[in-house]
């Protein structure tokens, strides 16, 4: 690709600079640069931002080793034999993990790093300030330091994508210098080189969820302390929630919902979390797993005072030639939503600097000519309507409406189907029978409305419906497509199938 | 649901007999329950035909234990410390595992059971023969024997679902009453309650290679030898195939292609084949896996000559009233188009029976219509155009035509895109970065024209390609749906991206 962008000008350095090198930033820098856009990017720390270093990524890899030891553990119902090899000594050694999830990481980091490059990304490592222009014309101007130094560059276009951190525990006590080495955000959690003996999970996110299975799983007591009535921010479907509850329950990590916390002490063997209600819930370590918050310091500096930063679905700001993307603006924490809205920010950089001169495909017309065929539905909240994930054992994965909203919006023009997972030959084959699919569907124009899973498997099986989802497939049509046997995927078209009551593998409703 | 067939009329015991329990026989005799008609179904052995007993279920059950084995043997790479139990000593012992595997099955078959009780279909447990009515309207009689006793059935409509059985050796030699006890079908090999030494594997199709390594990771050391120069009868691209061999070879499993063998005989330590190249390869035993041929009894009983039985898209044979589904008919011995025929099959009769009055639903007609919007490939290949999956570590998976096939057919109005396992993030975090997927997309319509995966999870992968291009989705379109991070599943919708040129996760083409 070369790089045939506005060099000579001398107003400006690059057409676009990029403030942030994760998902959303790096996704945005790599697809200007395939239209051909002159494009820096800025990171103070490691490429791949939270996603890579301290998210997604690192998650995973503990959540692999989490899921190999029950495998290991559960063998025996396998008919494997284990004579001379006692499983209760499959010990944990935190350090050898965090080194194996190290090499992972920066495996990725690197990755990127090359991925920057090969496009011919300028990547400057260095803390980025902004100042915006005062007049149309003149160039945004980011000043990047490093270890005191500090150089400027000119751009027509800036991307904002600064991301977030996790937001910090505000409870009476919680900033005693005796809880210092006792209470962990997730950044922090995913460094720590010992297994806590009985750790308190504040928070019954995604987050919070996923690492109290990977503690348990390594050897730790684990109880999840969660404010609200559901867990994650009430987005699953009731079903989903208490199945995933009992599935927790079921392998010893307790759940306590409506926990207010009124205070944390520190005690002999470790601390104490004192709830309004009386109750005292002991532990030895907390994750704080209470959410994330932009990184606001460049907001801040430019006088932008929302919480998170208004964007229109082009990710345009309101200062003309500001974008941003990811975390910052709120719209959806998740990496792939950040990707997404990196490329929506490039494409729409790209259409303000070049026109259609340019090439660029009408995607954004697109997007909105699609969405028409869902009006009741879509418009409102593409292209933030995305899949969610929760990995462990079983996953949950979901896309759309849970059953309860899809009544509240579509009465009864919904049929819902189910499919056990129980019934699955895949899953009977591979001892994962937890857990069951969920569709719900518009009786009238026959599309999906929504798709809750909890199972083995469930993140990947979420990618079809996904795509049935935003492509608007007629599911008549989806039961065309042969799927393939034995597999877990197929327990989504047999649900399919159950809301018209012509599934094959579960007994007729009576 | 109400049994409202056709009791009464003292012509018919029934609308429909089914002969054959496998998912073609049952599948059919559930659709057709669904419509009401009265149904029976007839099977010797057991419930679930070659699928449940004999194929898919067990080998994936065995599958299971070899990938947990693999698991245990690797888990030093994500750091897990095996201090005080040596994993050499994680023995096979065949007798728990063939109990396991059974309690799969029974778990399974006993599900069919059920099904059919609870879909009130008249299951008949013998051997079934046919006499076909001389005139029109006169009934099918189906004869059903067992234990010497034989009871006669009178049926509007039969559908034939007897399935097949493996082709027999026909080597000089082979037949060695020495070698009795060395040599396997894969019905025989899925219930050997030791592991071989040294196994010879004749046929290098789907079975054989889910065999070979299942038996690898068991401790046996193993070849395949093929006949053909190519694996699975050259429906698999070339790269994938080329991949396929060199991860089998990587893992000591010898691969020997374009090997025509002259006669098996036996030796001091088990057994030799002599290959008219004068190569001599050495084992204690042998797994035939060269091909399954359809069982014939009723077929021959009828005077039916053609070696797998004609049907047309409705699955009617040359004699009015008489269906045939599964492998029987030889246009796709896979499971999962197994149980397509068997709807179809079911549609077919309730249309014949009942007309439109009867509320079933236009299927057939549908999926013609849908076919035009393929003319130029589908219309002759529908709906036997299957996912294929062979199942392992990695797993090959695919859909549609391989690039070759297409560059014949299509000439330069395709493009092909490729991701590697290795730059996804789920397959880095898993330690399951082997593999690739490749697409095969048509330009001048954006359709997806064929899917070719090797790796982790490609079995649950192929299942939304198989959507994508079973419903003609626009290529565009389908990048539009977000695909949750980190999935395996995101390899997918990168490789069409590449396709384009607009791939993130790999450097772009110079």
């Amino acid at each position: 690709m070369k790089n045939e962008g506005k060099k000579g000008d001398e107003n400006f350095d690059f057409d676009l600079i990029v403030i942030g090198g994760g998902p959303a930033g790096y996704t945005a820098a790599i697809h200007a640069r395939q239209h051909s856009l002159t494009t820096a990017l800025v990171e103070e720390r490691e490429l791949g931002g939270t996603c890579l270093n301290r998210g997604c990524i690192p998650t995973k890899a503990l959540i692999d080793v989490a899921n190999v030891l029950r495998t290991i553990r559960d063998a025996a119902k396998r008919g494997l034999d284990f004579t001379g090899a006692d499983p209760s000594k499959f010990g944990v050694k935190m350090p050898d993990i965090l080194k194996s999830k190290e090499r992972m990481v920066k495996k990725m980091t690197t990755g990127i790093a090359v991925l920057l490059r090969e496009n011919n990304v300028t990547t400057l490592s260095g803390t980025a300030s902004l100042t915006v222009p005062k007049t149309a014309g003149e160039p945004f101007v980011v000043t990047v330091t490093k270890d005191g130094n500090s150089k400027q560059y000119k751009s027509r276009k800036v991307i904002l994508a600064t991301g977030s951190v996790p937001s910090e525990l505000a409870i009476r006590g919680a900033d005693s210098p005796k809880l210092a080495d006792r209470i962990f955000n997730s950044d922090a959690m995913l460094d720590i080189n010992f297994v806590p003996e009985k750790l308190i999970v504040i928070g019954g996110g995604v987050i919070g969820i996923e690492l109290a299975q990977v503690f348990h799983e390594f050897g730790s007591k684990v109880q999840i302390v969660e404010m609200q009535s559901s867990l994650v921010n009430s987005i699953l479907d009731t079903e989903i929630e208490d199945a995933l509850k009992k599935s927790l329950n079921a392998r010893g990590i307790v759940v306590r919902t409506d926990a207010s916390i009124e205070s944390i002490e520190s005690t002999e063997s470790g601390l104490r979390l004192n709830l309004t209600d009386g109750e005292k819930i002991e532990g030895t370590h907390i994750l704080s797993a209470i959410g994330r918050k932009p990184d606001r310091r460049i907001l801040d500096a430019i006088g932008v005072t929302e919480t998170f930063v208004n964007v229109d679905e082009r990710m345009r700001t309101k200062i003309p030639g500001l974008f941003a993307v990811g975390d910052i603006n709120g719209q959806c924490m998740l990496a792939h939503a950040a990707m997404r809205m990196g490329r929506i920010a490039a494409i729409s950089t790209g259409d303000e600097l070049l026109g259609e001169q340019a090439g660029f495909e009408p995607e954004l017309e697109t997007l909105r000519r699609e969405t028409t065929r869902y009006p009741e539905l879509i418009a409102e909240l593409f292209p933030f309507y995305s899949p969610i994930v929760i990995y462990g054992e079983p996953e949950v994965a979901c896309i759309g409406l849970p059953e309860k909203l899809a009544r509240q919006r579509f009465g009864n023009d919904i049929k819902v189907g189910h499919f056990p997972m129980a019934a699955n030959g895949r899953a009977v084959a591979s001892c994962s029978q937890e857990g069951f699919v969920k569709v719900v569907r518009c009786e009238s124009n026959d599309r999906l409305i929504g798709v809750q899973i909890i199972g083995s498997y469930a993140s990947e099986i979420i990618n079809e419906a996904s795509a049935v989802f935003f492509t608007a497939t007629p599911l008549r049509q989806l039961q065309q497509a042969l799927h393939a046997h034995p597999t877990f995927g197929e327990a989504f078209v047999e649900a399919v199938a159950d809301s018209r009551g012509e599934a094959v593998h579960i007994p007729p409703k009576k």
